[in-house]
Parts: structure tokens; C-alpha cells; sequence
């Protein structure tokens, strides 16, 4: 298996670091959707990542179907995601969340880094969005008194939510205010401790 | 069940045809994510379409995971995605591919319609990037004789691409050369066909 991306992306990050907590093995190749473009498109022709080369070389091309793939080749009770209702809907949606925050968070990267007359409709509209998925997600965290959000396991949802919000601390430092957010504050400190996170992990710096 | 969106979005689309074709009754409620925000934001800090309402009131906020909660309420066998492997990560494959294309559709118009100055870069990248979704999925479709893609079965794959061509030929006409896409277009044509299709179907007509 080959995972093809940086870790600086919340979406690569997530992939990576479940590839770890499963104990398979795989090829990591650290290509740059812009740099190395041309590498990446004879195997996605959405030049994204993650792009992940399965063990028969289907090429699958974002990170939710990548994770449903990795589940598939454990037991039910290993995998990082319930395998039966209605456990899996409610970690989905959380895992949705914080994707949904992750893809905000790039959303409005680009918006400022390409334009020189940004959109403020669209920089506001997605300040907003992540802003409400922050206060929902530490609001719904406030309320488990578990390790993780689904018990005393990791799962794809706690790695979701602690990746997006390292990307979006480091992306947009002033967005978040880590004050309202105590419980989530705490839930990423926990995370990035974790060996796991400390080794699948490349800090975001924004090009100046 | 409440879906809401409207069927304009391929990815609100592709709920409600698989919640009529699963035979499941739902409540719509076709609100717009700009004009009806403010009724959306309670329900999804993400503001986004489909937002759903599932039976224990969990509210779902991408398309993915409401069809992944609507499969695990049938039997594996009457499931629009397989159960298994192989099969299934194929076709999740082909999913992604066909919401892949349509979140660049959906970025290349907002790119247009938000800026008088547009990025060239982003919208170069986006139709790039739609345009070589399509050239892989039209070899792939050529490569197949089934009535649908992965059988004669209709599956969520179908829907996907089906409903992200729709989409991209109307917010994008010049965008698609049907030409060099005989098989996508046949593909297109079967489906739209089909009862489901028009009944689940609004017309996207950009704003001028």
C-alpha cells in the first residue's frame, strides 16, 4: 500500500496515523499537489491528496473511502469505527464535523493565498462555519467523560477532529479561541502526545 | 427522516434518489444554504446541504455518511454499495471520483460568481481537475458492458456520476465535451431516464 501526501494536511494525517494504530505496513511517498503535480495525476485525476494505491492497485482518492478500505481488513472489533448501528452513524457524523472543519480551514487558506481582492461573503462564511463546528464539537465533548469521544478507544473520530483543529491552529492562529474551547483544547493535547501523532505529523507553514 | 437541500446539489440529489430507491418515507425540506441559512445553522454549524435528520434525531451533515447510515438499515444484499470486498472499494472508488467532480463544479462557480477578479490558477486547477475526472471515468465506463457500472444493478456509483454530469452540464456547459464522452453520456442519458431520476431532479439555473 502506498499513501501518497504530506502530513500537513489534516485528510493525508488522518490516513497516515490510522495506517499506524492497524499496524500495516505502507509506502509513504510526500508528494506536493502543486510541486509534484504531474506525479500524482496518472494515478488521481483530481491531482489531491491523500491518493492511496491499494494492495491491487486500485488508486482510491479521498480519505473517507481510504479509512472504509483499511476498516474492511480488520475484524469488526479492531476497527477504529463501529461496525454496527447505531455506535457507527453518531461517530460518522462526528468524523464528518471535523472533516467538514478541515475543509473550511483549506477553503479559506486558499481564498486568501490566491486572490488579491478576497471574497469577504466567502472568508466570512467560512470563519462562520468552522466557528460553529468548534462550539458544536466542544459542546458534545463537554458532555463525554471518556478518554475518547466514543469511549476508552481511539477512533477515525477522535483523529478527524484533533487533525483538523492542529491544520486550523496553524493556518489561521487567530480563529480559534482556545478559552471557549477547553474540553477540545484538552482532547488535541491528549491526541498529539500519543507517540502516534508525534511520528505522522509535519507543521503547516503557510507560504509568506 | 428529514433530507434537506435542494435537488439542485448532486450531492442532496444522490440522498434523496437512494432514499426513494431503499423505498424509505422522508420529509423534505428544500432549503437554500444562503437563503435559509439561518434555519439550517441549528441543525449544521456547517451550513451545508445535505443536512438529515435521522430517526433518533442524529443530525448527518455530509452525503456520504447519510447514505453509509441509510445502507446499514437494509440487508447486505439490497444495499446500493457492496457489503464486501473487493466489490466495495471499487465502487467506493467510483463514488469519490463522481463527488470529487462535483465539489470542483461547485468550487469553479463560486470561484466565477464571488469574484470580479478571478484566481486563473484556482480555476485552471478546478477545471483541470474535472476535466481529467471525466477522461478517466469515460475509459472506465467504456470498459464496462453491464447495464450499470458494476452490474445490472443500479448503485450509488451510477447515481454519483450521474448526478455530478448533471450538474457540471449545467453550471458549466461549455465545460464538458460530450464528444469525448459517449459512454458518460449514455450512462447519463439511462439514468435521467429512470422514474427516480426525474421525480428526485430540480433544473440548476445560476444566478445572473
Amino acid at each position: 500500500m502506498i499513501l501518497i501526501g504530506q502530513y500537513d494536511s489534516p485528510f493525508v494525517r488522518r490516513v497516515g496515523i490510522a495506517l499506524r494504530l492497524y499496524d500495516m505496513p505502507f509506502e509513504h511517498r510526500p508528494w506536493s499537489v502543486f510541486g509534484e503535480a504531474e506525479k500524482i495525476r496518472p494515478l488521481n485525476p483530481l491531482v489531491r491528496v491523500p491518493t492511496f494505491v491499494a494492495d491491487d492497485a486500485t488508486v482510491l482518492v479521498d480519505s473517507a473511502s481510504i479509512l472504509d478500505y483499511l476498516d474492511y481488513r480488520k475484524p469488526e472489533a479492531k476497527r477504529l469505527v463501529p461496525a454496527t448501528e447505531p455506535a457507527r452513524h453518531k461517530a460518522l457524523r462526528i468524523m464528518a464535523l471535523g472533516m467538514g472543519l478541515a475543509e473550511k480551514a483549506v477553503s479559506l487558506f486558499y481564498e486568501q493565498r490566491l486572490h488579491d481582492q478576497i471574497s469577504a461573503v466567502w472568508a466570512e462564511r467560512c470563519r462562520g462555519q468552522a466557528i460553529g463546528v468548534i462550539e458544536t464539537l466542544e459542546t458534545e465533548r463537554t458532555g463525554t467523560s471518556t478518554t475518547y469521544w466514543h469511549g476508552e478507544r481511539i477512533g477515525h473520530a477522535d483523529i478527524a477532529v484533533a487533525a483538523a483543529l492542529r491544520f486550523l491552529s496553524e493556518a489561521h492562529p487567530q480563529l480559534i479561541d482556545w478559552r471557549k474551547a477547553p474540553a477540545l483544547e484538552a482532547h488535541c493535547a491528549h491526541c498529539e502526545a500519543l507517540a502516534v501523532f508525534q511520528e505522522i505529523s509535519q507543521p503547516f507553514i503557510p507560504p509568506t
